[in-house]
């Protein structure tokens, strides 16, 4: 089988964003065993979508349309793909309940348009949006079959991969199965040299992808049944580990955070963290995991070093001595937090994100971590972030997986 | 004029790289007044890359393609698209003579392959490669323009704005100017009403967009001078002002934490804030602003109820009567980090960010927003967020926005 993906949106033409919702269904599609042909992007013009959508009903079995299903006078998509397949839309009253109970527990006004979400056309199998108001949904028709899924990555991808995808996976002759192994601490380039004679495997497939300042590893198996695609993921998995098994940090888990979460609620401790350059993102990130609650206290964000002095008890004179971006200092944090909580493990962060701050001793990118452990256990990482000076989003974000890999490490070592 | 984007490369198709390339040169396009109306990526494939070059000659003026000029085997499209213009290809033998250095500088061995790097339909306008081997070229014939460019970001970029860009300038009839306009406290749709008698307008030209809880309004005008473009957006922000005006927080500003930490800048003010429910998001986004240690003071992450008490001196009766997700905590926490960081202004935000913790009368998505700010001014926002249970980062994210909003909105009070 052979798919297009048809992109409907202006402000991809004038460059405002980029199309990354195909580079998504892609790989997906690719993990299917299915073949993409073509790439489109079209804007919000009923002629050119038109003229785009017959073309691709034309030479691609599987059409799959991101974007224009909102509610406003632009998203004409659906109602252009309608026209064409020849099928009339009708209304679904359980999607217009879903739409109006969502404006009224809002507590927002609904508009006419908002209807508009509501239609679909004749046999189509809706694809409920669990991230948002605009339902998308798969139809088959003769050759053809056609997905519409909406603009929003996160919308599009939790559509996609709950609803679209085992429809999808109903077409393929076989079954696929995915194994996704997470690695932090090696680089894209290098891990991809040290797995690269397993990536020529045809089934299970093995692929890396690279993630802000991780790597994903996706093993894919294609088999009659779920048991052997499992068997076949499972042997490829030990051969991972073999080369790569030390960067592992977890295996079918969704990030550094949840892996964290989980050791502390097994081990039943709690974590506190101090940070500075990082600023809130490492206390978001943990707090990210629902029922963090059970074992993250506090966070404090000391940016100013009164407030390290006042709050977390950073020594005046430590300050003074190594500088506010030091390893006295994280340390100091990692401790003042932990007893400021009463928490069971402290993590202090300072450092110099950038744009502007940065000395030659003390260059942007430059991060200390430090965790205070259970017994006085003392760890520290010193880090040398960052590709440039432009990088303050990427530095605070390795500075924080940096520490959650760190306590990761700390607690498998607890008994 | 217009312009279609064709990239060439199977890697696309595969989802391994995003097609950034497609966007840089929209962008560019976009402030020539070129309007790009498709984008394509097609493979390494003759037959398929013949195809979807014959369709783009059919119906944009300008085609600019990216990728496929290198060396190897698979890239056939320079080939292909001569066959298509009937032009030959010639041999330019400075061209020849500069890979020839190329290689002996860098002391690889020139392979025949390279040879083919030599050849341009004739009449075509070579453009070097500051970046790497492969020159791409500029050619006119009939009623199409044909510019090839490496598929390599940096090589594409720098060939562009160094030698594309100036031969495109000469052919365009006018430049564009855009303004963008950020609304928040207001969906998508009642903001496309508002404005639906302002986006039949032709010139300048204004478009809706939806972001994560906020709206993003571009008014763009084409004129033959920037002044009078910049007149033309102008006359049409003070109608978009009439419509919408109590939405706008402000004009070709990236963010609503870019609008806080200037007012606070300006206005010698500093900040402290204390978060439950959003957990650090607040102080994150604060501090995404590069020079935001000058206004942010410190932020606690205050999770447990014991946190609250010790930290924040929230009143113990207070939670036991109100409960730790209410108004008066809200205030408490505003006041508590306030005068813990001697700061002007305090925040606090308390909730229930889902997907457990909800009960009928404290339902997932309630959040208060509390701020303290100077005379000991109290302003409180009550929220009911979300479309769900699985909105646990939309919550967090609008609770924030609405945070911050509210600070803007006290402190453009201030005299």
């Amino acid at each position: 089988m052979n798919a297009e993906i048809l992109a409907v949106g202006t402000e991809i033409l004038l460059g405002d964003i980029v199309n990354t919702n195909a580079q998504y269904l892609s790989k997906e599609l690719s993990s299917l065993g299915i073949n993409v042909f073509f790439h489109t992007v079209v804007g919000d013009n009923e002629n050119r979508l038109e003229t785009a959508l017959e073309l691709a009903f034309s030479r691609s079995e599987i059409v799959i349309t991101t974007g224009g299903l909102g509610p406003t006078y632009d998203d004409i998509t659906k109602e252009t793909a309608a026209k064409l397949l020849n099928i009339p839309l009708e209304l679904n009253e359980q999607v217009l309940n879903t739409i109006k109970n969502y404006f009224s527990k809002a507590g927002k006004e609904m508009t006419v348009s908002n209807n508009k979400q509501a239609y679909f056309p004749q046999g189509a199998t809706i694809l409920y949006n669990e991230c948002g108001t605009a339902p998308g949904f798969f139809i088959k028709k003769d050759n053809n079959i056609l997905i519409m899924l909406p603009g929003p990555p996160n919308e599009m991808k939790s559509m996609f991969s709950l609803s679209a995808k085992p429809l999808l996976q109903k077409l393929s002759d076989g079954i696929l199965v995915s194994c996704e192994v997470r690695l932090f601490g090696i680089g894209e380039a290098s891990a991809e040299e040290k797995i690269a004679h397993l990536t020529k495997s045809k089934n299970p497939t093995l692929a890396p992808y690279a993630k802000q300042g991780e790597v994903l590893l996706r093993i894919t198996a294609k088999a009659n049944t779920k048991q052997q695609a499992i068997f076949l993921n499972d042997s490829m998995l030990q051969k991972v580990k073999k080369s790569v098994g030390k960067y592992i940090y977890g295996v079918n888990v969704s990030s550094l955070q949840e892996v964290l979460v989980d050791l502390l609620k097994e081990k039943k401790l709690k974590i506190a963290v101090a940070e500075s350059c990082t600023a809130g993102l490492l206390a978001k990130r943990i707090t990210e995991i629902s029922g963090a609650s059970q074992v993250f206290e506090c966070g404090v964000v000391a940016y100013a070093n009164s407030i390290k002095q006042s709050i977390l008890k950073v020594n005046a004179t430590t300050i003074k001595k190594y500088g506010a971006v030091s390893q006295q200092v994280a340390i100091q944090m990692a401790k003042g937090v932990k007893e400021l909580a009463n928490s069971d493990i402290g993590i202090g962060i300072t450092g110099i994100a950038g744009p502007n701050g940065g000395t030659e001793e003390k260059p942007v990118g430059l991060v200390y971590v430090a965790i205070h452990s259970q017994n006085n256990t003392i760890l520290v990482r010193n880090l040398l972030l960052g590709r440039g000076a432009n990088d303050r989003e990427y530095i605070r974000f390795v500075a924080t997986s940096n520490a959650l890999d760190m306590a990761i490490k700390e607690l498998k070592n607890y008994n």
